[in-house]
Formats: structure tokens, C-alpha cells, sequence
């Protein structure tokens, strides 16, 4: 039985609020059980200095923590004064993921950034922030859309992310942090709306795992992102119409 | 008129609203017409160095901007590596007015860091931070008394700030970031439920100011610290009734 | 009485030698007290990115202090790889009080970088920079003047700057170190010749204060200040003659 | 056909030799085609500060290239005074992944650094690390068992690593730089001698993939593996002997 | 009697290997005793802003020791965030010596830059440095010719360098580790074909020395480096005939 | 001739003036022409950690520059975040020079650091701070010996530095700035009271040079030497008595 009585193929209640943010362009508050992550797209009409001159666009993530979305504080990356391999690590996961879906061509030059801020850190803060960025990108490109004309809607398909691990044995979706500090395998896992693999990463660093075992987590996770791309359709309304289309 | 249709001595809705994080010990969201700030507090059982074998405890202030808390996006610390000069006046500002209103001695030794991170930004932000840390500090306190006997109350104040300014020769509470864009002269005021000051910052960079001016805009500070201190009592409820009490 | 046998309102002995580096476009030496610092003007015919093409000048202040300027040895802060709150707090402070008396517009397109080396301290280390850069941005300004024909002439008034501290409930004027460790509460007030405020910041860390005491600190400050226009007038002799003329 | 006429399920030539530093406890020189590493494993009596008192070992991995491993020059992350994102992701997985075989209890309170220097890069340098730092590794565990006397041997399992990938539609085992560079998907493996996955990183930026494409990718990498762990086996000669022994 | 049983004035066995990069335009592996250092040319068509504009080009060293290329393991100065003292001299060092032989201006608006990077170090990492990397920049300016008609010849001279030192009175030439930690004086030599000298650096930190024992390690450290200069061409071939010709 | 027509073997004027800083142990402010640097000697009762426990002292150097001590100003090491090469070559220059004339056995645990701040540059500003620093050791080693009684004085000779180089074929003493950039070949040399060489460091980047115009060199220096070590002997008075008394 899991600490908050869920089946082992059951997502924490999931909450999508759009735009509550009134200066970005984009932006929700995901809460997917007590995780909670701010996601702002923010539009530059101008793109990194590698990818000047190719009529292309870009897509770039940043992610971090509040002091206290932790059990207890954490120092702040810019007292720091550098960020943690943890956090670069789970920001080029995001935006990468994000990229993935977006034609850059049509997207044209210019570039939209997505920060993932976690008030609330209950596990699966990543793949949190990736289902939650991709409803603000949709409403940024969807901003973007009432002043240009795109020959082609730049996104090309939906993209949620959840989490999926082994726990004494059973394979469990969507763990929550306890559920996660106990996890012999940990895998996070982000597909498209046509059910695609954009990024499988699992780790055995407790136990290595099994062929089967990594099938049954696959096949978890696969329902589980099935469930959010049906949320994020709903929030989304009208914007979801044009995702996809040719 | 203002823009937003206030009398010059009038401020914006305020609201607090407390125990908006489960893992923090003292949390607040405090929002002043659209400047929206989260603050936290977390205690750790002991003190700094430079503060260590005194039998005193400390109070300490971060502050920061969501990337997009802004009109247009701001790099954020961690990724340029240092912090600003006005993020450490700001979280200097905040942990020295905290620690006006603290009796450090009493606290015994252990430390409450106040993280005050502005979700959303409309003016006033550092104001509004130490009204609502100040507030997040007395839930954090009151959290401490539940376990820990205190000889004296460590609290021996209420705290609240404010912004003043002058615009086109009239002097102002509140401002927003519209109308602090634009004033002549700028002053923020910290002061005490016993109504003494605890910071006065006046700046007339574009036109000094004179003795006059800096009467009525005191006045002014006065009268809306009064209100939101009003407000703190109202929403802390029976925890206010320790605080001051000797 | 105090540790110096001076009055209350009496200022400690100030000197200020003018053209002390060779180098420089301004300079000067200037000593209160035992407090010592060197201040250098350096003119370069550009301004920073954020001033571009607005045909307008800029006025920029740095702040330091040698390692042993102070009672016990100071770390560099090169070595710790950066500034430290105080510091930018501090060169802030003096650049935006300068600015106040400075037509940027009549300046044109340069930028005069003001340098503030304490070579001593015994407090009152900002203020002395305030009083002391005026005199060698004064002369740069001179500098300028012989082979720029200014319409306006770029310094509207004069610029001094002077600390008042209240210890054992007297308020008292000109701190030094000693003085200012025990002060409860802490002014720094910066004035122009023509009397009016550019900066009035008080804090009461250890003890709040009243409207009253504010007062009173507010007298001090404008009458030691007062004397400090004085002396620069005196020490930049015809170069005093242009300021503030329309 | 490959650029280097390889069939689509054949490694690259390679060659690992053994003892190439005089002063580690244990070192190889791995090269996989044209990419070259040099991994040092360097033993300290002693654990990182979050591991201490636990009576457990720690293993630690630093990943690095010199600056013209690459094509064209790269610049130090020295002298950028700071580490990229992809290298401390790489060297959390190069750790994560040695930990995986290794018994930190049975290993004692001791940490064993390995240093995976890329000497001449061309595709797949993080799998070649891995490979390489396993043999280190064993070489510096052998190297405590002369005067250290084990109750278990510390190391349970062989590792090893590959890249596999797609390119035009085709799967492909260890993807050298050009052929990693037009892949639309690209999946790093690493599994133990038992054939257990250990780490599985798919990645489909330039195309989503699909169920069937991704088990062809891991069916592919578990044979190049299995060969890289004979390859290991062989040149660790008696001391592979232990490994795994219970 | 030397501990390892060489005369007063022998060099300890010298290897060069030229071409051991794939990339690199010009590449040596250096080996003097148990001193390895890969020593690397790389050629960039432009220059550092400072040399823009002249007709001029620049040549550039950066030096860097694997972390376990000495006894006991040090950390790398990416992850301490800096460069050492050490290491900015000594790559002042190379970069100067190196200029001191190219014709800058014969060389046109292109900047070579020689890495040097100790893989295994026994002491004189620093002037094996600057021996091999003459060898690699030779090799560079080649690779250019083939392509580029050069009106001089950049290269002026041949260039190496040696360390000497005395040790219990005795001087001698070519120190390694062990020598080195007990020397009195050390100093390190470059010198040029023609027998002059470029750079002359002798610290006689634990005993300063006479004017005879500096003329005594003078003498021999010229002797060494007529030695290693004939090594250079030698392997140089026809690569050295150019170098020097007007 | 010289530009400010000196003998080739004259010193430019030489003023050292001692306790210049009231809360420095030691200290002067040195004059070497129109190069000013003042020295404090700071005394810690703690050496460094890797001194600990040796029962000896440590001799640490600082040097920095102010902005405007140049001919146009140079941004400060601690606005961009980190020393430059040269200071880190300087500093270490500087504390190995005067370790040379110190027992740090007779020292005690105790660390001395000499900050040497160039308040105006004209070239040989590091051999003037090695001068200088001297003569602030040496007062602060009198200041400790009024308290602890040492077995054996700890500074057992004088020690001073002086430039030289070769200009239009002619070998010059004590540089000046303008000297400074045209000279072929540069050398600082540093040498006790007794005649003894601590350092020599000698560039001919722009022209290799020859035995005889070093020894020309090393001649000049000596002589420059000596007269500066008059210099210190006269200003530090009876303090010098006890140097190199056994």
C-alpha cells in the first residue's frame, strides 16, 4: 500500500491553472499533489549567438528551487554563486524535452524561455516542471499567433513527462518524495501526444534492473503521460486545436 | 488622480494569506495590489559564527525576483553568478528591521531565515517583503513556542513598510512600479507598532528635496504602516497577543 | 563628553589637499579625523551600454578600503572573488548622490568615474567619500571645461555629506569609530549648498526612534554639512566660482 | 554503409592498457576507435562530510577533456572559472554508474576519485569513461586487498558502457563523432556482467522514438557491452578473479 | 651521488613524439624522465582583441596538470572555480618565451595558442613545457606554409629551456621531484639557438646564493639546453631547415 | 640620455616613510620617484593550514593597485572577480622575497602579511614594494619583540629590490614607466644585505640577451641594491640594530 493510499498506476490530483502571471506572455501554476511549480514563457524577438543567421528559433528552460520548497532549507544557487550539477542537469532535460516538439523553422527567430519555479517540492519536481512548461509554451506561441502568421504552427505535438520507480518490488507510477527516496530504480520519462519516446532515463544506482522491469515502468509511464496530455488538452481549450496540426 | 484611481494617502488591497507552505515553519503569500511575495521562514538550532557563544540567536533575510516577476525577464542570479548590489541592500534592509523588533537574547541560539521571493512585481517589493517576513517570523516564533519555554517573548514588536515618493510636487503612499518610475523623490519607511521609526531612506536623486517634503511624506508613511500593521494583527489572531507582551 | 573632547555639534578636524595623483583628471586627499581616503576622477569620452545614444553623460562611484585601513586586518575583496554588500551599498549611495548635482544632459557623452580608496578609517568612511569625491569630481569637471565649452555647465550645486549618531539619548555629530559602534541609532545625511536633502538614511537596529530625534539628527547633520561646503569651497577656490551658475 | 565500413552491431577497436601513471593506485589508457582516455583511480583514507560516520566507502568520478581533444579548440572550464552543464552531467553519471557494482559498506571508509581525462575525442567519451574507469577502479580495489584485508570483496559486479542510436532509421552500436552528430536518436547504455541495466539514457531531440526502435537500441548495446566486459576481463587478468566473488 | 645515478650536468632520457593529436595542427608528446607533458598547437585566423589592427599575430599558452599527474591527487582548478598563482606564471612563462622567437608581425592576423597539459610529472613540468611546445608551434607554422606564402619566415630561432638547481652545494642541471623539494636554489632557464637567453628566473627562497653559483648554473644550464635543442632538430626534420633562414 | 636626465646607474629619489597607518603594526609609505606604495604589516597569533603544527611562522604578501594609479584607469581585481596574473605573480614574488631574510623557526606560529597598495605607478612598482614591505617586516618584528622575548631574531638580513634593463643597447638602473615599455630586456633583482642574490628574474621577450649584458645587469642592480638598504637602514634607526644579530 503507498503512503498516500494511491493504486500503484495512480498520478497525484493534478491541477493546471493558466496564466497567473501578468507580465509573461505564457505562464500556469502546476500542482501535481503537494509539488507545486510556477512555469513563466517569456518571448525575446532574438535568438542565442549560436543560432544567429539560420532563420530559426529557440527554445531555452531554466529551472530552480525556492530556499524552502524543500523539508529543510536549501542555500540559494546564487549565494552560491553557481548552479548545482542537479539543477543544470534537470534544466537541459527541460529544454531539450521542449525542443523536441517545437519546429524551430516555423517558430522563426526568436526565442522563448521557460523558467520552472518550485514553490513546493513533494518529488517529481522535473517531470512536473516539463508537463507544466509545455502549457506555457503553448500559450506563448499562442500569444505569439494573434500578431504573425505562421505557415505552420510551430508546435507540433503535446508533452508531458511523469516519474516511475521500483519499490520493493512493485513498479509504481508518479512517486511522490518519500515514495522516491526508497526507490531502488528511478526513471523519469517524457513522450508525445502520439505516444513517442522523447527521453527515457532510468537509473538502478541501488539495484541495476531487468528487461522486464524496464518494460513495466515503461508501460506505467506511457498511461500515466496519456492522463496529463488529456489535462493539459482541457486547460489548454481553443489553444489546443492548432498543436499539430499541418 | 493616480492611475490606478487612489487618494494620495490611500494603498493598495492588501492580503495575507499564512501557512502557504507545509515544509517552511512560519510562511506567508503577502500580495499589495499586484506585488505578490511568498515569504518563509525556516530556524535552524544554531548561529552563525560570528555570532557563536553569545547566547543570542539571529535573524537573517534573503530576497529575490522570479526571473518573470518582472515586465520584461531579468537574468537570475544564479546564472550570472553573483548577486546584485540592490538584492544585498534589499536583504540587508530586511534582516537589520527585522532584528529591530527582536530580542535576540530571548531567541536563545538559533537562527530564522526569512526568504522573501517576490512571485510577481508591481512596486514596492522590498516594502512588502518586510511586512509580510515579519509576519511569516511571528508564525516561526510562535511555532518555537510550542515546544521551547521562552523567559521573555523574543518578539517585542509589530513591523510594517511602506513606500513614499513625490510625483509632480505631491507626496504619495504606495507607489506602484508606474508611478515609482517617475517620482521625484523616493523614500521607504519601516517603523514599529509603537510608531518609531526603524528606517527612513530618502532619495532624491532627480531633485532634492526639502524639509517640508520630507515631513509630509513621513506623515504620509505613518498612517499606512499603522494599516498594515492593523492588517498583521488581524490575520496572525491569537499569535499577536504574545508579541510585545513583557 | 566625548572620546575626543568635542562638542556635540562640532565636526572633527577636516583637511582636504587637492591634485594628489598625477594621474588623475581630479583628486584629492581628504582627511576627517583620523578617517583618510583618496579620491580620483577619471574621465573617459563614452558611456555605459544602458546610457547609449542618449546624448547624455554618466557618473559612476567605486567604494574600497585598504586591507588594514581598519583596527584589525580586512580580506581583499579580490581575493574572496567578490564585493561585499556593504560595498555595493556604499557605491551606490555615492554615485546617485553625485548624479543629483550633476546635469547629465550638459555633461555630454563621457563618463566620470569617481574612485573612493580608504587609505584610513575611523568611521564615517561614506560620508568622507561623498565630501571628498564632490571636490574631485569638481575639478575633473574643470578639466573638462578647458578644452570642452560647456552651455551649461554641468555641476548645478555643491555636495557634502556627514553622519549623526544618537548615543545615550544625546544626538551627536560626525561619529567616529568608537562612537559609531555604541551609537543605537545611525544617520547619514547627504545635502546640497543650497540646502536641501539628496539622502537622508536612518536606521535604529538597536533602538527604534522618533519623529523628535529624527529632528534633531536632521538639524546636525544640516549644519556640520554646511560647514563641510565651506571647506570645499575654500579648497577649489576659482574652480568653485562656475558651480550651480545657469 | 558507415563511414568507417563497420557493421551496423560492431564496436570500434579497443584497446585498454593498464598502469599508465606512476603515481595512481590504479590507471588505464582506453581507446575506442580514435577516442582516447586516460582514467585514474586515486585513493584518500577518508569520505566526503555527507558520508561520514556511516562506515561506508564513497567513489567519486571528474570527467574532463583537454582543449584540443575536440575538432576545433574548446575553451578550459578553468579558465571559464566554471563547469559546463554537460560536464558535471556527465561525471554524475560516470559515479553513479561506478557505485552501482560497488559495495560501499564492504569498501570501508575510504573514497576512490577516478579521473576520466579525454586525451582525443571522437564520439562516445562518456561510455569510453565509463568502461575505463571501471578497470581503474578494480585496479585500485586489487591494490587495497594487498594490505587490507576485505570480509567481502568490495566490487559485485563487472560494467561497462555504450552508445547506441538511429540514423536513418537505421540502429547503430557506438556511434562515432560523425555518426553521432546526424543521429536522430541517441541512447547511452550501461549495464553490469550480469547483463542487468544500470543506466538507460535515450534521448530523441532531432525525432521522437518509438517502443520497437528503443528495444532494438537496448538488444544492440547489451551485445557490444557484453564484449566490452570480455574485453575488461581479459586485461584485468587475476584480478577479475574477485569481482563479484560473495 | 643523484638518486637516480646521473652526472652533475646529464639530462635525464628525452622523448619527443610529434603528431599525437588527430586534430591539432601541431602536437607532441614530451617526455623527459618520468615528466610527460602533451603539448598541443592550435591556429585560429584572428587575434585577441588587444593585438586587433595591427598586422600582427599573437601566440598564446595555457598549462594545466591532470590531477593525478603528481604523488598525491590535486583538484582541478575548474572545480575551485580558479586558476592558481602557479599556474598563471607559468603560462606567462611559456607564452613570453614562445613570442620571444616569432616574428609577430611575419606571422599575419592568426593566434596560436600551445597547450600544454602534464600528464605525468616528476619535476620541470614547466620548462618540458616550454621545450616541447617549440617543437608544436614549429609544427604548426609548417601546416601553415603549406598553404600560406609567408614573405619571412615567422620562426626566428630554436627555443628550450631546463631547470637547474643546487643541492648540498652542488650544482646541477635537470632536476627531478625529489631533487627539486630539497634544492636551495632553483632556477629555470630559456634560452635560444643562437645560445642567448630569453628568460633567467632563480630564487633562492631557502638560501640566497653568490654570484659564482649563479655563473656555475648558468653554465650548465646552458649546456643542457644545446642538448635539447639538437633533440628538437631531429625531430623536426626538414621542418627545422626553415627555421631562423631571412 | 634618460628622460629625466639620471646617470644610467643613478636611483631615481628615494623616501621611505615609516608609520603612516595608525593601526598597522608596521608600516611606511614608500617613494621611488613618482611610484608611491604604502606597506602594512599585519600580525595574525595563527599561521595558514598547511603551516600548522611546525612550530614555525608564516610571511604572507598582498599587492594591488588602485584604479588610478596608472596612466588611465584599470578596472579593480575586485570588481571583475578575480587577480590577475601578473598581481598573483607579483604577490608571490613579493612574500617568497621576504621569506628569504626570515627564520620562521625564531618567528613563532605567527603570520605576518605585508599589503602593499600602489597608490601611483611609474614603473618598478614590485621591486619598490619588496623595498618597502622590508621596512614594515622590520617594524613589525621590532613591535612583536616588545612583548615576546625571541631565542634568535627573526630577520636575519636586509633585503631590497630594484629594475634594471637595457635600453638602445645601454644597461639602465631603477626603470621608470616610459623607461619601462621601451626597454628589450627587463630584470628585477632582489638581494639581501650581504650581496647575496634571493631573486633574479630577467625577460628579454623583444631581444634574447647575452651573458655579458646580464652580468652589465647584475652589476648595476647590486649597486642599486646597496644604496636602497642604506636608505632602510637610516630610516629604521635602532630597529636595524638587531637584524642578522645571532
Amino acid at each position: 500500500m503507498r503512503n498516500d493510499s494511491r493504486e500503484p498506476n495512480q498520478l497525484r490530483p493534478v491541477s493546471i491553472t493558466t496564466n497567473v502571471n501578468k507580465h509573461a506572455e505564457g505562464s500556469v501554476l502546476i500542482e501535481v499533489g503537494d509539488t507545486k511549480v510556477i512555469c513563466t514563457a517569456s518571448i525575446e524577438e532574438r535568438v542565442p549567438p549560436f543560432m544567429k543567421g539560420q532563420g530559426k528559433g529557440w527554445i531555452n528552460a531554466e529551472y530552480s528551487m525556492l530556499p524552502r520548497a524543500t523539508h529543510s532549507r536549501n542555500q540559494r544557487e546564487s549565494a552560491r554563486g553557481k548552479l548545482t550539477g542537479r539543477t543544470m542537469e534537470i534544466q537541459r532535460l527541460i529544454g531539450r524535452a521542449l525542443r523536441s516538439v517545437v519546429d524551430l523553422s516555423a517558430l522563426g527567430e526568436r526565442t522563448i524561455t521557460l523558467d520552472c519555479d518550485v514553490i513546493q517540492a513533494d518529488g517529481g519536481t522535473r517531470t512536473t516542471s516539463i508537463t507544466g512548461a509545455f502549457v506555457a509554451l503553448a500559450l506563448a506561441v499562442h500569444h505569439i499567433s494573434k500578431t504573425v502568421s505562421f505557415n505552420k504552427y510551430p508546435i507540433r505535438d503535446f508533452l508531458a513527462s511523469v516519474s516511475v520507480g521500483v519499490i520493493q518490488e512493485r513498479a509504481l507510477l508518479d512517486l511522490n518524495y518519500e515514495e522516491d527516496s526508497k526507490a531502488k530504480v528511478d526513471m523519469n520519462v517524457v513522450m508525445t501526444g502520439q505516444g513517442k519516446f522523447v527521453e527515457v532515463q532510468g537509473t538502478g544506482e541501488d539495484a541495476p534492473f531487468s528487461r522486464e522491469e524496464l518494460n513495466e515502468l515503461l508501460a506505467l509511464g506511457e498511461a500515466g503521460i496519456a492522463e496529463l496530455i488529456e489535462k493539459q488538452r482541457e486547460v489548454l481549450g481553443e489553444v489546443a486545436a492548432r498543436i499539430g496540426v499541418k
